[in-house]
C-alpha cells in the first residue's frame, strides 16, 4: 500500500458539527443533483480538520481509454471541500468553490474512487483544503487537488 | 459587453486540422459518455490557435443557489482543451490533462455557456492553454481556467 | 509578433485611481524591499482594468540553462497583481495574495520582460487577475499566472 | 504543534541518490544566484520520496506588513521541487518548473521557514510533487503549493 494514503493525522483544533450521515442527507436535500438514480458521490467519514468522500466509478464516468474522467474527479474533489466545509461549519449549502486546482497522475479504473481531504485553514470568509484521490487495491494517488471555498456571511 | 468575452486574436503559427463539425463528430464516436441523451457540450467554432465550446446547461447543472455548478463549468473547460487539441493536431483521443486550475468568479445562470479558448503553447509532449467562461446577454466572464493537455506521443 | 501579447481591451467599467508613476512612488515607499539598489520591478502603464509591469531581468535573475528563474518571474506575476489592486482601489498596501497558479512555456533571454494584466473580477474582498508574461522582440508569451488578492476590508 | 507539519511517510519506492549536502554543494555550483552573499535557501533532509528544504528570511524577505513575502515562499517551494528532483534523479541542472500552484494562508514571521515536499508522481518525463510550508514555534502550516517539473530526457 502507497503509505500517502493513510488517513492524516487530526487536527484537534477543528471540531466537526456534523457527521458523514448527517452531510449526505444534507446534500441530498440541497443538491439532488449531484446523485440522481443512485448514490454516487458521498460523504464516507468525518474527522477532525478532514474528511473522506467516495464515487463508485461506473462507465458512465469513464473517457477514452477507459479510464475515470477529469471531470469525474473533479467533482469527487470538489465534494470532498463541500463536505469539509458543511461538516465544520454547519449548514451553509451556498458556500461556493473559488479557486481548485488538480493534478491527474495516474489513470484510475471503474470502481471506488476515494478522496482524502484535509481542512489547511478555516478562516471566516475562506476554507482552503487539498485532497488526495487515490484509488485501487493499492490506495494509489491517482490525482491531487487543492481548493478554496467562500464561505457565506452569516445572517445576522 | 464585456470586451473581453471578445474571440481572441488569430495565431496563424498555428492551423487547425479539424473544424467544430468533425469535432463533435470525433468526440460522439471515442467519448460517449460526455452527452448521453442530447448533446451538451459540444464545439461551435475553431480558429487558428484556438476554439469556442458551448453548454447548454439546464435544470441538472444546477447547484444549490441555483446556479451553473462548479463541476458543469470545470467540464467545459476541460473539453475546451480537448478540442483545442484534437482540432489542431488531429486525432489523438488519448490525449489527456494532466493539470487544470479554474477560478469560479460569478454565477451563471442555466443557458448557453460558452468557453472561449486559447493555445498557449503547443509543443511535442504538453499544450497549455486557457479558457474564459462567459454567460448571459453580456457575456460576463463566469469563470477562467488554465490547464495542461499531456499528447501521447505519434506512433513509429 | 505574436499577436497575443497585444494590450488587452480595455474594461471601461474599472476605473484606475493612480497611474504607474504614483504606483511606483507607493511601491517604493510602501515596499522598499523589492527594489534594492536600482529599480527592476515596476509599473510601465495602468489603463481601466489592467496594466503592465516590466522587470528588466539581469545576471541575477538567471537559473541553470541562463534563462530568466521561474521566481522571477512569479515575483514580475505577483507584482502585476499588486499593481492591478493599487492601481484600481488605492493605497491598499496590506492587499495579500491569496492564491497564484503559473504556467512556464518558453525559456527568456535576460532583457526586458513584461507582463500584461487583466483584472478579471474585482469583488469587495477579492480581485482575481491574470498576466501573460512576454518577452524578446517578438514579444512571445514565455509564462502565464492567474491568481486572486484579498483586499483588506475599508476603515470605518 | 500542528501535527499536519509532521514528516510525512516514506515512499519506499523511491530512492534518493544524493543527501542533502551534496545537493546543497551541487545547488552552489550550478545556481550561483540562489544564494548570494550567504545561504538562504538550502536543502536540509532527504528522504524516500521527498526532502525538507530552509528558507532563513530576513528583512530582506519581507513584504509590506512586515511579513514573508510571497515571492520568498514561491521560492522556497520551488526549490523544494528541484531538491526532490535533483535528489532522486541525480545531477540534471536543467529540469525545470512547468507549473507551480501556491495558496497563501497565513502570515509567517522572519526567521526559518521550511518546506516539507513529497513527490507525489516520478514519471520519465514529468516529476508532480507538493510542498507544506511551516513556520514559527507551531510549526503552522503557512502556505501550501503543488508543482511539476520538467525532467529532461536522459542522453543517449
Amino acid at each position: 500500500m502507497d503509505v500517502r494514503a493513510a488517513k492524516p493525522p487530526l487536527t484537534p483544533a477543528l471540531t466537526p458539527v456534523m457527521g458523514a450521515d448527517e452531510v449526505n442527507a444534507y446534500l441530498m436535500e440541497v443538491y439532488p443533483q449531484l446523485n440522481t438514480d443512485y448514490t454516487e458521490y458521498r460523504a464516507v467519514e468525518v474527522w477532525p480538520g478532514g474528511c473522506r468522500v467516495r464515487l463508485t466509478a461506473g462507465e458512465r464516468h469513464l473517457r477514452p481509454g477507459g479510464t475515470v474522467s477529469g471531470p469525474a474527479l473533479f467533482t469527487l474533489a470538489d465534494i470532498g471541500g463541500y463536505v469539509c466545509a458543511l461538516s465544520h461549519i454547519g449548514r451553509k449549502a451556498l458556500a461556493v468553490t473559488t479557486n481548485l486546482n488538480i493534478n491527474f497522475m495516474r489513470k484510475a479504473q471503474a470502481g471506488d474512487i476515494d478522496g482524502v481531504c484535509r481542512i489547511l485553514k478555516l478562516g471566516k470568509a475562506l476554507m482552503v483544503f487539498d485532497v488526495a484521490i487515490v484509488a485501487g487495491e493499492a490506495q494509489e494517488m491517482v490525482a491531487h487537488a487543492t481548493g478554496t471555498y467562500s464561505i457565506p456571511p452569516a445572517r445576522k
